[in-house]
């Protein structure tokens, strides 16, 4: 499929600077751009890849214009808007609506006519899927869970019991959400399972990536506010609640009950303990832990620098020897260090 | 399905202060609970809730029992009592036995009549299902296992070669017990794959998380005793072995060959490295790398902790100047630090 | 199947010292070998397990030779051998060419007369799967992949779209590759998901672990040269380059755009920044994090090192306040530590 460029400015609301004739058939990098194709620039880094770029035009900031030769779209938020145009070019077939055959529907479940169900799913007892959505290949859907409209469980996606999914849910494969929280009680020098009976509401246009899983609340729900997204690989224990807007990137873990704001940037790999709460707007460096609640927005790290071995292992043998440190100040100043470290 | 709260109680073998006929229908947060059903105080964190709380009765420790003005099942283990008499009133229906139409079942496996095997489920050559199990939909068994009694593979659980499930063995969706453990040996510039041929034993009343990998050994097994509880995402390396009753939290790690102890607690994201042991009663709390056998009972970490990114890179600078102190240290006391650091 | 000892040495160019027509049926530990198996010394440290070991036969290095009383197979590489050595006796039943009659193909797909298509599998549109491939239960392969000769999808593994698996790759359970990348941008307050539109590219004998996520690129395509052995649980991010040979352990994530070179050895749950580059035979130990380029080979860390967890918190407390040394240091030699720290 292919647009003119003027078409595309016109869409995006961008300025053209060049021959708005120009037929664009698809998105590249600078790097590997085409004459038919739109390559960008986003991060300044890039700059010189202008110079060798074959690109029929480039969707550049204004300030930028001037490093490119050729046609341009002018765009004060090049990323945002390159993803806008890429979006003009993707050219998903719209899966037809209906049931597979080999897929094994519940008497008791509800499959609107304008959904599409994928090869060998079950859909449970009380369960919805609306108009729009779309369960691929090797679903499972358990009892009493909702399918929003036009949200898509691409394939081998689990839900397991009472899991609702607002609108315009993209949940990537192997996602596995509403699994029982992980609640355990010892008694007599044994495990007891704490039953867990919540369930898991995921808001509007939120994302899940592959291999995710989000349990399910052990009385109250989990909870995912709208426009969440999560990457892959990530741990979402039960109770938690997510603000909206808010992204965690992939290998992450959240333990049960904590209570995470909105517009948060996650890094990956971050571990953010149970019962704490975190405000709106707060970033944390990869693989860091938080062990309390944040109050305030900003950026929050832990963790060491990466060293060479050798040095690393001299510096860690220092690390250890800081308690010794510790017990001077402390004796010192009178005051019991241990106190002062939550 | 109501309770009266005296037969509660009697189950539980808890005293009850209050009208026995009290008719319960349910647990519930004391935030949450309403006339009908049954809250629980375990944390005097939430004692406050109970000026608001509508319960119908609270599960209470008897020195607490003066903050609530209404009527109370009095236990000493609150949060294990609570679990107890959550179990009462979980209604998972009991799924009928018998095979679904679209499994696939190997001549040579054994199905046992009063199993469930649900839809689009594949059974390999010389396994076997024992009564009471339940094999979810999606389900892939290989060759050679056993899912022994009353266990239950929720969906979408690959059971892959030689895994020998106990009784009572609950697997949440995604897991994948029995595929090659990591072994690689470097010949001429390229790996060679060393075979795995040894299977899993994974002992009665184990719960295994979504998503969770636990791989068969090399020669001999890889072995989880009874009552082990692995929450999501955790990585269980060749021929681990881990004690009785230990827990471990979310996108934990073990490598190859690890023997951890009875009753230990591992905290969410730790990694345990190969070939160590881990003593009985050891806590490691959260992302913490055990790098060596720990002998002691006893709470184990490693880290920084949390700061705000502007501070922490400040400390991060001195850390990696911390092996210069130690070259000092070690210059003055004639002790070479690299090799006091395992 | 049984083999004779000579046989043995022959295939593997090794010395035999012993009896050429001994027996030998499989491999075992040197603690459990019995007299028709071969042993195997790798690891010095297990030395003394040859005292009470009844293998029939051990293969050992030249110079271990005369700790074993009993017959041998002499190597210079006693862990490889005993790779190739066990391989000899792997008994996985070839699976018959074909198609199971529950698999969904899609008519512009291909599936070569010598593969193998199990249960419940989906193949999707201008998908190529090649002879003497196997395609495992429950795999779900979507739009214009590819399945090069010889290679294995152990059982419900999702090809998401544009993946092309080189000859005699192996993937286990539940991995899900060609997923769409992470890529999001923030546009009046909401995300925007940036269309992503590349592929997957997995060289000749990789292996990819159980429940191992390989996102698709944004662009161009995420590429695993040959002979990548990655664990299970790893994440890669798009666009990732990852070069010959290099392994990484379970639990690892690596970013997007990451470049990693050839031979390296990452060690369990590292973590590694997006759009940096590792030279080739980097080392990083485990649960370290990269987050910036690494040079020269050799062998990188960050952490520190495990402690009893009273005196962990009194380092802790000291880690942080060296930020306070850093702004004397900083004061007096001039120099913003803030700069000189990436």
């Amino acid at each position: 499929m292919s647009r003119r460029l003027g078409d595309i400015a016109d869409v995006l609301g961008l300025g053209v600077d060049g021959d708005p004739d120009l037929m664009i058939d698809g998105v590249a990098t600078l790097a590997n751009a085409g004459p038919s194709q739109l390559g960008f620039l986003a991060n300044p880094r890039y700059r010189q890849q202008l110079d060798d770029c074959r690109a029929g035009a480039v969707l550049i900031h204004p300030d930028e214009r001037s490093h490119w030769r050729g046609a341009a779209l002018l765009s004060r938020h090049p990323y945002a808007d390159f993803a806008r145009a890429a979006a003009l070019f993707e050219n998903c077939a719209d899966l037809p609506a209906g049931i597979h055959p080999s897929a094994v529907i519940n008497d008791d479940a509800t499959v609107d006519a304008a959904a599409h169900v994928g090869a060998h799913v079950s859909i449970g007892a009380r369960s919805r899927v609306e108009a729009g959505a779309v369960i691929g290949p090797g679903c499972v859907i358990g009892e009493d869970c909702v399918v929003g409209r036009d949200s898509r469980l691409l394939s081998r996606v689990s839900l397991v019991c009472r899991v609702r999914l607002g609108e315009r849910v993209l949940v990537h494969p192997g996602a596995v959400i509403g699994a029982d929280g992980f609640g355990l009680a010892m008694h007599d020098g044994r495990w007891i399972k704490v039953p867990q009976q919540g369930g898991v509401v995921i808001g509007d246009d939120c994302e899940i990536g592959a291999n995710t899983c989000i349990d399910r609340g052990a009385l109250d729900d989990t909870v995912l506010e709208e426009d969440v997204r999560l990457d892959n690989l990530v741990q979402i224990g039960h109770n938690v609640v997510i603000g909206a807007h808010t992204a965690m990137a992939g290998c992450c873990a959240v333990a049960g009950s904590a209570r995470i704001g909105r517009y948060c940037l996650i890094a990956g790999g971050v571990g953010i303990a149970g019962h704490i709460e975190i405000a709106d707007k707060v970033t944390v460096t990869a693989m860091s832990l938080v062990t309390h609640s944040i109050r305030e927005p900003g950026t929050y790290s832990s963790g060491t620098p990466l060293m060479p071995n050798a040095d690393w292992r001299r510096s860690a043998v220092q690390f250890k020897r800081l308690q010794r440190k510790n017990d001077k100040d402390a004796a010192s100043s009178g005051r019991n260090a241990r106190n002062s470290e939550e």
